[in-house]
């Protein structure tokens, strides 16, 4: 078998930094995970937060620390760093080869998408997010790794799309649809749902957006690990300072 | 402009584990970094050395360390374990956004290939890899983004493809051969050069293999910042333990 992660991002628009941040890394026991937080509020104050919880969760699970206590501690971190002023939303996507499974750790109001063939189920319990609160749990699911496995996660940006002209987007039937089409390789599926996004806001996103596609597949061709990464900047932030 | 970022990676043959640890993380004030370290020897030990050594390195270059003191840090940290006994390679590729760079720190024997059109250097001053030594320091070289530039690092494993059989690598030959072509993509380099090695090897790798190219690119379309990762793997390797 083989898996194929796709990350689309996009920054809300004229702000030039991101307040989501995701990083892969490799799991000490075989495997990667895929961590994605979004900090409260846009632009620079954001992004530090979003980068400190994501930094603390791939130090712990570098070291072999468990996805869930990864995230509870995290969520401690940030409420004792935070006085429980400033939240920020987790999303962790771990394909685990020692279990041969993959497992999903939402700290995040926002659900996740887990599609087998052409059957979407929306993972939507309720999940508060990180550093709200003492004692904050994730909500976590295992799921067998199997080829069809298609996982959707994103941050809130996707579901608020459009919402300021009265059209927000329905990101279960956006999926729904893209899936009745032949089987579409996770890069077109991130892709195809950042667009409709940005569509939506007029090609001004109102929000960070990213969305993370994760799928299992049977192995199609060679043993290679590869991975490919495009960062759009603008040579002008050329400052020096 | 865009920067991007190809990355293909394989095991010595018959071994589960590589003993090359890659990480791409993004930069605290924008850019990203790829960390490539090479464990001596091969297999789990050498496994635990790379893994051990790239998150000494990215989580210093999460703080805003700068890569030449997180090099150093990493190589005494190494020292310190394992009583100068064990060394591993390093080599850093970062995309500084805020000096507009591209910064290499190398502390590999193996040189790495700096391309601008179709003129190829070699940079192959004298470097020694971590945790040899007291005082071990990096080469590092600082180059101004432009499109067109191209950078290629590798572990070592590349550079003894065929060896065995008489016939090593000639890496710079491979790289000019390719670069003219017409403006291949980075994922096309790194995958032409890894499966020339693994062709020299009659498709038996002698040693793990990771190539790295970084290209800087005129604008190409969107603003979208995208990732994608395949991870082949052993359903057999299922084993619970």
């Amino acid at each position: 078998m083989e898996t194929q992660i796709a990350v689309a991002k996009v920054n809300k628009y004229a702000v030039s930094e991101s307040g989501d941040t995701l990083e892969v890394i490799e799991r000490p026991n075989g495997g990667l995970s895929v961590v994605l937080a979004d900090g409260q509020t846009s632009g620079r104050g954001a992004k530090a937060i979003s980068m400190m919880v994501v930094r603390n969760i791939i130090s712990l699970l570098a070291e072999g620390v468990r996805d869930g206590a990864a995230a509870r501690a995290a969520s401690d971190a940030l409420f004792t760093d935070k006085n429980g002023k400033v939240s920020c939303t987790l999303n962790i996507a771990s394909v685990d080869l020692q279990t041969g499974t993959v497992v999903l750790t939402r700290n995040n109001p926002v659900p996740l998408f887990l599609c087998r063939g052409d059957q979407v189920d929306c993972l939507g319990a309720e999940s508060l997010p990180l550093g709200v609160g003492r004692h904050i749990r994730p909500v976590i699911s295992e799921i067998d790794m199997e080829p069809g496995l298609t996982i959707v996660m994103y941050t809130d940006g996707l579901t608020h799309a459009g919402e300021r002209r009265g059209r927000p987007m329905d990101v279960c039937n956006a999926i729904t649809a893209m899936l009745e089409d032949q089987d579409p390789p996770p890069q077109e599926i991130a892709d195809s749902l950042l667009a409709h996004a940005i569509n939506l806001d007029e090609g001004r996103p109102a929000d960070d957006v990213s969305v993370v596609v994760l799928k299992v597949l049977r192995r199609q061709g060679d043993n290679v690990r590869r991975m490919t990464v495009r960062l759009p900047f603008n040579p002008t932030s050329k400052n020096g300072t």
